[in-house]
């Protein structure tokens, strides 16, 4: 069994229930295919019982005004198809063989099948999208894909280096993931009809909510176990993947030999000594103050929104991305 | 140098020159992205000098009725950056090194650089097509990248096999080829503003085509010369790939020694002789009758046109693609 599994532990999503109810039926029509072999695949990567929380933050974005139910889910669900899309080709370049502990797509099948189930998935995606009859969402859905695949490719061409910035980090889990959040948060204003203003302060959420996210996943990877993290402690640093705790930390030990031992294409060996370092150093606390930031940031975007049932959750949410545990 | 080539040797497109002048200009704006390195890898995919048969089959269809230029382009565009994109898979899970003589993407760069910049290609040219402002536009072009995504997950999870029948065969051409002429087609019909039946049977027209398109392109892999081809002759069967001239061949020599030896796994040697079988038989005759019949079905669609330019043009192209010789 390979599957793509949960990306947020535990949040309470009540308020939107029934519509992610409806999410699902559409995901579920996404699996439904007449090619032998190809159903079975599908239903395992989109049925695994993941949080949906990129298609919640569709349907909270929408709630703040009347919204058209049938043009929200059909959004909702082209977003977790294109989430889908990409993580499938990830595993397939990143050549990850489990994803939260459960084997890949790529693991068990041969390139030319995962690459061509990802690009299946990437135009349901587009043909939800395209369903939701509107101009706009069509277009916005589009540019995304465009900007999360130019990302990777500058991380892959720019190669793994040790020498990262804060900023060229922060570009990059821009591209990464904080652009598909804003997405989600303004195609929910677009559906919700919006105003200019208020459309470019969802997507502002959406964007900060994303950065917290992503700076509290690569913090995940240096604090938490084997068993929650379903890969070995420190994977994105054994990988060569530099994230924010190893560019603090880097940042403050230049002469540490250690460091200089790493950066000089250190063994396996020194590899964990220095995730030990960083797992233990203030570099953490340091990454985690930022990722809180960023959930501030998210949550001052709201500020000028009614306090709706759909705004409390939006703001608990800014804080359960940074805090959570898995 | 690697480059994705021209893929129709020569045709008079002199009467939409200047709107294909305008799709080079959308197609170099694909190419113009801040990523370093990228933007070398656009322009070589994207500047070809390719004929650009799909783009010219939009306009054409648009050309019967008043249309929107801009729209027009922005589809045209849209359908070869699509086209692109799956040249660029198909070149990386064929693992061709080659494609019309020349180098492709996968030859020079490792094949994660591939994968994502084929799906950036997917996500431009959903942008492009959105950029149309036409929902219709924009759900037809996504629900043709599902139908070429699946058409071939359905070849590769079949395996390759040597008991293809002809039914499975147009199905396999259709997804792969005819479905994307149909769909330029009928865009060019939706930018046009065609009835529901004049809609109809322009893509009927293109379907038709692109069915005689992809059997000559079969046939000429099997008469075609090395130099003329850019790859050895027969590499299609010599890579397991089972096209018309192959089964006709087999389903009439059934029990030819070397027919038997090819289906039992047989070796170069064994291909060689089956290719120079095939290649001197009337296997090839017949295969160029069916390739006949899909382009005079294509006229056929035209019938009811009035006789303008485009017409001309069109009913000249169908015979064109079936008596080309590259």
């Amino acid at each position: 069994m390979w599957r793509i599994a949960v990306c947020v532990a535990t949040f309470d999503f009540s308020l939107i229930q029934d519509d992610l109810l409806l999410v699902e039926d559409r995901l579920r029509d996404v699996a439904h295919v007449d090619v032998p072999g190809l159903a079975g695949i599908l239903e395992q990567l989109l049925q695994s019982g993941g949080k949906r929380l990129r298609p919640a933050l569709v349907l909270l974005a929408a709630r703040f005004h009347d919204y058209d139910r049938q043009q929200a889910v059909s959004v909702a669900a082209a977003v977790e198809t294109l989430h889908t899309a990409t993580l499938v080709h990830d595993d397939l370049i990143d050549n990850s063989l489990l994803r939260r502990g459960n084997p890949t797509l790529n693991s068990a099948y041969q390139s030319g099948i995962v690459v061509l189930v990802g690009d299946y998935l990437f135009g349901k995606s587009a043909e939800l999208a395209s369903q939701s009859k509107n101009i706009d969402l069509g277009e916005l859905f589009a540019r995304t894909v465009a900007v999360i695949c130019s990302g990777e490719l500058r991380s892959l061409l720019d190669g793994k280096r040790w020498t990262l910035t804060r900023e060229e980090y922060r570009e990059r889990i821009y591209a990464k993931t904080a652009s598909l959040f804003a997405t989600c948060c303004e195609s929910g204003a677009i559906v919700g009809q919006a105003t200019a203003e208020e459309r470019m302060l969802l997507r502002a959420y959406g964007r900060y909510l994303g950065m917290a996210f992503q700076i509290a996943d690569d913090i995940l990877d240096f604090v938490g176990s084997e068993e929650t993290l379903g890969k070995p402690v420190g994977s994105d640093l054994r990988q060569g993947t530099i994230t924010l705790p190893a560019i603090i930390y880097i940042d403050r030990h230049r002469n540490d030999p250690i460091v200089r031992k790493a950066m000089a294409n250190g063994d396996e060996g020194t590899k964990s000594e220095l995730i030990e370092r960083i797992r233990s150093s203030d570099a953490i606390t340091e990454a985690y103050a930022e990722a809180h930031s960023f959930a501030r940031q998210a949550k001052e975007s709201l500020a000028g929104f009614p306090d709706l049932p759909c705004r409390q959750v939006m703001m608990a949410l800014a804080d359960f991305v940074v805090e959570r545990k898995t």
